[in-house]
């Protein structure tokens, strides 16, 4: 297979993208739907900011680096990958921060309604951010499996709240159809594309849905804990109340005024500060997926984790798929079930094959196809063949559990 | 006043810290209060975080590099800071962010009050964040001015909400009194320590402070929009329940699980993924304050801005000071009134001198005693009355707003 697969990435228009990212030597690296690899540009980006925004510019770069501008700025980068408009996209906080906010405001725009509907095993951050609200008397969390969402929304309704791409499985939902049923029982939806955007065509305004947030460092490749980002359709700014009503997301910040009076537009879902280097690290890394095109990508995803099935095959492997069969309806990722996922992963990661372990028997290999090569899926497949093959993930060492699985 | 600024500079036992920092040439660098200075080891930390533990180590840094544990590691550097305990403070997302988390804490506390008790003119977000409290019913805002805040404690209040030295006159509130009048009305207090972490000897646990936040890019050079800090006096960890339940303050985040638990300890003030980038550069920020240690800086400035003071009498100039005449009763900064505050703090830029303007009048000088030498004392007040004097503020490029002011 290794000779194919040196074939198909000769022929793939995407091979020089490889280059644009700094990878260790001996690694493939399964792993970018957790944490997306180094852009080359973003070392160089990093310095300029310290050293000539930060050190030489110093509090003077606000206006004259513009970073008064970088949450709006990154934001209206990230929109036209996840089909929404320039003017609906805010990066800012974190994920988990950013699904409060917008928990919270579909609460207030649906007053007396309470329910959060979500499924269970949704990341778990997803759900947790319902508690707190809960806890606060503000919210009731309500769960449905996958097939049984329609069914359980009624009146009671305030929010469906999704990720769109599973994180363990890599099941895809359909955002339209959903989005329109819980429209139709008075509900608002917001969804996570944490595991979706810049890693496949995303059409939020196609599928009219209100609300989403997402993740800036898994397929976006914005550096670890990257700021995250948040959407809301153009016909709900005016009517949006969140929370955290924080000076950055007020209408003159500085005025210095006592009162709070939100911003006109997606600048009210801004809090504190804007985290100016993790801003800077993640446009370089959204400017690159931008460049690529996100429909390349899913194109080459796809292809990608068909013939890593065709080399498991051919290796004579069988093991339990639970992504979907079918790469039209999976996101990056192939998932597989195995009572040993654990150590096996410890395994494979031995060999420089960085896939990762989703409790309690989950082996999920990513396919960010940014910086994958076919050769790379075939030597995936050729370890994973004799490290299960071998035994040798029996070994004590690889069954030790580490603070981060 | 030159030359007796060299002498005293000479003397300066902390003069030799000023080359730890990356200080533009030709500036008197008078907003450290604003955004602290770049320091010197901070550009070599980050390509270390970006190139090895990034680049290389990608996904396992978060065991191989330990940041996992970062948050909760930079926390326990600012605590000797703030006389907080190594296992009460946490770095982690925006100043603004952390007090909704403790306001929303105390009110969780402090069941059947609603109150929330500020004074007008505190830093705008600490009182903004209380708007999105009271929208969504559970908080109600009350202000009273410095002198009337005693009388102003009844049994409605659960929270006292303070910044310990204000941002716009430097004024410092007492603490421990303060702090025990609230607690003999059955109210916590919470201290915003922005403007005095970091640049002075702050004891939260000998005032017996219930919670506090600070700023990690003032004081503490954490760069622009660094994370912030939050402190929880450990006799208040098991009971305390903040909204933000993301899955980075879970008891078991690496579990998976459907249902929020709340972390033991401090570590359950955390929220989404730790922004590792932030971090990093702020960790080097307080490591070279603590190495500093905060009375001798505390020393220093009191000595800088006394000498200031000379410096404009020598100067002839009369200006309104509205910081406190006594140094012990102030922070690290003077603030001047003056109509014209605006264009003169514009065409002290011009001429290298950065200070700040807070709206409507005010002209803020900060001293901050990491960097600063006697003698940008003296130069500054040589330009601020060569300014005055020659009227050139009115020219209009230095009336015109900029965004950020």
């Amino acid at each position: 297979m290794l000779d194919r697969a040196r074939e198909l990435d000769a022929a793939d228009p995407l091979s020089g993208y490889r280059d644009r990212f700094d990878l260790p030597d001996g690694v493939i690296y399964l792993d970018g739907n957790s944490l997306g690899a180094l852009p080359r540009a973003t070392s160089a980006r990093m310095q300029q900011v310290i050293r000539e925004e930060w050190g030489e510019g110093l509090i003077r770069s606000w206006n004259d680096a513009d970073w008064i501008s970088a949450a709006r700025r990154v934001g209206g980068k990230i929109a036209p990958l996840i089909g929404a408009g320039p003017r609906e996209v805010v990066a800012c906080d974190s994920t988990s921060v950013n699904l409060f906010k917008l928990i919270a405001a579909a609460l207030d725009m649906r007053s007396g309604r309470k329910v959060i509907l979500s499924e269970p095993g949704n990341f778990p951050t997803d759900l947790y951010m319902i508690a707190g609200l809960e806890r606060q008397g503000l919210a009731e969390r309500r769960l449905a499996e996958r097939d049984k969402l329609i069914g359980a929304l009624d009146d009671d309704v305030a929010l469906l709240l999704l990720t769109q791409v599973h994180y363990k499985s890599g099941a895809m939902h359909d955002m339209a159809g959903l989005t329109s049923a819980a429209h139709g029982a008075g509900a608002l939806v917001l969804w996570d594309l944490s595991h979706s955007g810049g890693a496949m065509p995303v059409d939020l305004n196609a599928c009219h849905a209100d609300f989403a947030v997402g993740c800036g460092y898994k397929y976006l490749n914005g550096g670890p804990g990257a700021p995250a980002y948040a959407f809301v359709a153009e016909r709900h700014h005016a009517a949006l109340h969140q929370p955290l009503t924080g000076w950055f997301g007020h209408a003159a910040p500085f005025e210095f005024s006592d009162d709070y009076a939100p911003a006109p537009g997606i600048d009210r879902l801004q809090c504190g500060t804007s985290p100016i280097l993790g801003l800077a690290a993640l446009e370089v890394g959204v400017e690159l997926i931008a460049e690529i095109g996100v429909d390349r990508l899913f194109g080459k995803s796809r292809a990608l984790s068909e013939f890593f099935l065709e080399c498991l095959v051919e290796q004579d492997l069988k093991l339990e798929l639970v992504s979907p069969q079918d790469s039209a309806e999976r996101g990056s990722q192939l998932s597989f079930r195995h009572p040993e996922a654990y150590a096996i992963c410890q395994a494979l990661i031995a060999r420089g094959v960085i896939g990762d372990f989703r409790d309690p028997d989950i082996l999920r290999l990513g396919f960010a196809p940014a910086y994958l090569r076919f050769e790379d899926m075939a030597e995936a497949a050729r370890h994973l063949a004799e490290v299960l093959r071998t035994g040798e993930w029996e070994r004590p060492e690889f069954r030790e559990r580490a603070a981060v699985t």
